[in-house]
């Protein structure tokens, strides 16, 4: 076997010395080097933005979309949608471990998701079998390189395979809000009832404690209702994130003026920064994990009413973010029930 | 006195509900609210960025300048760039105190340089006197109002106001620098030899300690010679950071393979994300002080690579940046000395 660098360099064909996801184009060859672990594709679950710009380029027909997807592997070497950059997951068996991975905890024939982007992942389509529109997802025959820094989940016997894949999507939020927050925080989490924002309040009601409190933001009564229900806030806050003004009213009142130790912002529309920072104390924290969050947006808004925060880009991978996120479904019955109502 | 918001809120006109920053009009009317200082304006710093935009579309005219200037104030009431929605800084005397201000520490007659950028500060221009189109600056007749939450530092006497402004620009950079360093730290500075860059070498080194490793990694040989003379670093680097396989190949081998604790990113240029990330070490930190930073690529950057890193959004403001930062020139006489050179 070919020695392959540990970032899947040896795989970038243009332009030179970047890194496989910045390339316009990388090597799908499906013989592995040393270092990689070749998976045979069951289902790629697209991200959200790249699905919806495909289905609406191919006016939802479904043949157009499986053109269109081959025709971006084709080009590309991996499933990154030219228009939004983005890429997804997906999930399959190993079929083959390079020599050099002595270490590996995985064996042929595990069944595992990948937890790297779709945009960095060498991809080959035999054939599209079957697009389940509703949830962006699209069984293939073909296989998939997984680099040495690649990361990955073994999937869970106990959970189906769209569960277990709507849990991993997000998990680097739960597992970053199980470090952050401290015993006794005031946290509040905006888009407390999507997808993530529901794994953070499992967690922060559990490290805040019963002398922490927790706020939950959501935009509409239904949310509030599913996190009442979920018993995870000590308050549930409707309001609408782009509106700062009105945030730091209800947060005022709620924390008596002494606003909150940590924010997490969970939403996934832009214009949420500023509700985010002024509900936040002096040296508080705020943690974006929100991919509509703008960098300048965020630091010139601090600046521009002197505020001492310390704000955090949520990084989508931290140490076993996939353990700690298949837990909370294990430990929280009512959330488990309620997830699997709304993502599978 | 009317009774003003902290945040002057009582200004926005529209759109209704938003911060004076993201309005697109606010109202600059010189008589002041109970929580307000109003300013005897001097010289504005416009914004590098937007200077150079106002430069180009009026052709390099000094008149058209000044009517474009003007223009942006009468539409806007503040000096906020309708392209690059940039501002800048000022300079000038207090000339009335509001009321409810009774812990201010100012007196009328105190010059100071405002630290919000001009894109939330009422502004009223009189007259343009002169523009020094080398260094951005421009003189006035005119009045500004600050915020009850508008930072301002009070003009040294000690040093010349271009080089109090130069340095206060960047001021929070080298004040979270000096927090983020422990003592024994490997840190590693890109863009070492730029204005924020110097100062935060500076902090970095006094930090980390004999025990600790400074790494300067500059652009252009000239930058590496002036790092060089003012002997803040143990390593300089010369690489560009829009090449992250160069950059880990150097860092690598300074450090042995164990990466940095901390970097911190000075640039102005795109895409230097991914040679931040790969330069650190497995939980070590990432501090992003430039604007040109993308969040949507550190955060997918990072995970992409499964690298558990901790990123920052570089906050230009914290508490006493701007006697931290006037302090290091006090301290640092090689400099100050190249400082005044550069920047004044
Ligand atoms: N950093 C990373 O690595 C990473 C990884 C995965 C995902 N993400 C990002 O994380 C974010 C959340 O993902 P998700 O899967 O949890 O999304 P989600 O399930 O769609 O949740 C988003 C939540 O935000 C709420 N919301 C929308 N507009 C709002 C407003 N104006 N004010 C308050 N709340 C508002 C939504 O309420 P409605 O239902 O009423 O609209 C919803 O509850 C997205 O931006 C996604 O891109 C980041
Ligand atoms: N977060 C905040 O609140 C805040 C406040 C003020 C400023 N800023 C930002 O901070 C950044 C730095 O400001 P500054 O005033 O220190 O700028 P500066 O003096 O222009 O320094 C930038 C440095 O980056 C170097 N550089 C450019 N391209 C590079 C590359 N490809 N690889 C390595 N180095 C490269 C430049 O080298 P050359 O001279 O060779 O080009 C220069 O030394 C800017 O992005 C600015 O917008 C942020």
């Amino acid at each position: 076997m070919k020695k392959g660098n540990r970032y899947g360099l040896h795989r970038v064909l243009e332009p030179e010395g970047v890194l496989p996801q910045t390339a316009d184009k990388i090597d799908n060859d499906m013989e592995i080097y040393d270092n990689e672990i070749l998976i045979d594709v069951q289902t790629l679950n697209i991200d959200s933005a790249s699905f919806t710009q495909i289905k609406n380029e191919a006016g939802g027909d479904e043949e157009k979309i499986k053109e269109k997807m081959k025709e971006i592997v084709d080009t590309k070497g991996k499933h990154q949608n030219p228009v939004t950059g983005s890429g997804g997951m997906l999930i399959g068996t190993v079929s083959k471990i390079g020599d050099a991975l002595t270490d590996c905890k995985l064996k042929v024939g595990d069944r595992i998701a990948t937890l790297v982007s779709l945009s960095l992942t060498p991809l080959k389509i035999k054939e599209i079998k079957e697009i389940h529109m509703d949830i962006d997802q699209v069984d293939i025959e073909g296989q998939a390189v997984l680099f040495e820094t690649g990361i990955y989940a073994k999937l869970p016997e106990d959970m189906e395979d769209t569960l277990a894949l709507a849990l991993l999507d997000v998990a680097g939020a739960p597992a970053q809000t199980a470090r952050l927050v401290n015993s006794g925080d005031t946290v509040l989490i905006i888009g407390a009832g999507g997808k993530s924002g529901m794994l953070c309040l499992h967690e922060a009601q559990k490290r805040a404690g019963i002398s922490g409190k927790v706020i939950a933001l959501c935009y509409n009564e239904k949310e509030c209702q599913t996190v009442k229900s979920l018993d995870l806030a000590d308050y549930i806050v409707q309001a609408d994130a782009t509106k700062p003004v009105e945030v730091l009213a209800k947060i005022e009142e709620i924390t008596d003026g002494n606003l909150c130790d940590l924010v997490i912002n969970n939403v996934n529309v832009p214009n949420t920064e500023m509700a985010s920072i002024l509900a936040a104390k002096d040296r508080g924290t705020i943690y974006f994990f929100s991919m509509a969050t703008s960098f300048t947006k965020a630091a010139l808004g601090a600046e521009g009413i002197g505020k001492d925060v310390e704000m955090i880009i949520g990084n989508g991978y931290c140490h076993n973010h996939a353990i700690i996120s298949l837990e909370i479904l294990r430990e929280n019955k009512k959330l488990r029930e309620i997830y699997t109502r709304l993502y599978t």
